[in-house]
């Protein structure tokens, strides 16, 4: 990148930084896990959210959340089937979210009031690795359709996530997923990284995906 | 996006023309197509690459590539094995390539030699966008995997292409990928754009992409 143009990028980040540090502050506060999805556009992000927040739901938890995207509000209208309230952020162009635009859209809503807050962030493998959202848990999606080297290749953006889902398990077979390769790869960016292999469809790992999301509250609310 | 970051991008963005407008223009003297292809990570560019260089060098086509990945240079050595010369541009962070990294690959290779040549960029559907390179034709490509609304939820790429792939066709079926749908997304965004169904691991639809390519050449030296 030109130096000028990273020049200005490192002071807006700077403040990004500092936005997103307030942010974290107040859901810690209220005692509200945030959890920042990021991964490809197409991975199924909104599949799995959709069908995490009608299981939290059924089990008596507030939830909630904020999506973006470039254009259209499909995954909204999607993720809203579950019955929680979301919020629509459309970027215009805008290649990831950032602190202050996640802040604007808490208004009106008791943080306090909710377990667990969800951002879908633009479906984007590096743009939003820069950008801490205030989030409580970063958790990048890989689905078995995109190749086992992705890590290898988008090596900030699992590096800075706190776990690793692997989407879309029932495509496995057929994609010839090689999942040792896979493992290998996450292993090799981020030693020790948590990984869970899930589908949406059939509902592999959704249940250990839950549990881990209940027990990543409870340690929030401990600290 | 914020003013002052906006204000240092515009003016970057036009020095980012004019070096691609130098370029098109030696690209379109040495005889050769360009063809910037643009993608989500994983959605199978490397693999539809490979089988067209090979195809269009047992052709007796003299063809090379340009890859650009954040790390890594896996995909030049798979685009490799067609025999074709290929170039790693590393952009070590940086989510698109500009024309000024293209242009220093450049050095050493007789452009009115070649044919054709490739460029892959980072896989990324929204920053490439507005990137020129001096392409003479720039590709969108959408796997069956990624969900038929892609087009909808990222219009810039689509609406600066000049056509669109459909790959992964031989997982259609199993995806249930809808179409009808994916086509219509494709036209509200960009009215009549070119569309091609393809199968990389199948054969699908890669002679007419083939044809299509040598078809764009030879309008490309008649002006």
């Amino acid at each position: 990148m030109q130096p000028r143009i990273l020049e200005v990028r490192t002071r807006i980040l700077k403040e990004n930084d500092e936005r997103a540090r307030a942010l974290r502050a107040e859901f810690l506060d209220a005692g509200v896990l945030v959890v920042n999805v990021v991964s490809s556009p197409g991975s199924g992000k909104t599949q799995l959210l959709q069908r995490t927040m009608t299981i939290l739901r059924e089990q008596g938890h507030a939830v909630a959340a904020i999506v973006g995207d470039l254009e259209t509000d499909r995954d909204a209208q999607r993720l809203a089937k579950s019955g929680a309230p979301v919020r629509q952020i459309m970027t215009h162009g805008c290649c990831h979210l950032e602190a202050d635009m996640v802040k604007q859209q808490l208004t009106g809503w008791g943080l306090s009031e909710l377990d667990f807050l969800f951002i879908e962030n633009v479906g984007n493998l590096v743009c939003p690795t820069s950008w801490d959202l205030g989030e409580g848990l970063r958790v990048a999606m890989l689905s078995v359709t995109e190749g086992e080297d992705k890590p290898l290749k988008y090596p900030g953006l699992f590096n800075t996530s706190d776990m690793a889902i692997v989407t879309k398990m029932d495509l496995a077979e057929v994609c010839e997923f090689d999942r040792a390769a896979a493992l290998q790869s996450l292993q090799q960016v981020r030693p020790g990284i948590q990984v869970l292999e899930t589908s949406a469809k059939t509902g592999q790992g959704v249940d250990q995906w839950i549990e881990f999301l209940k027990n990543r509250r409870c340690e929030q609310l401990a600290t």
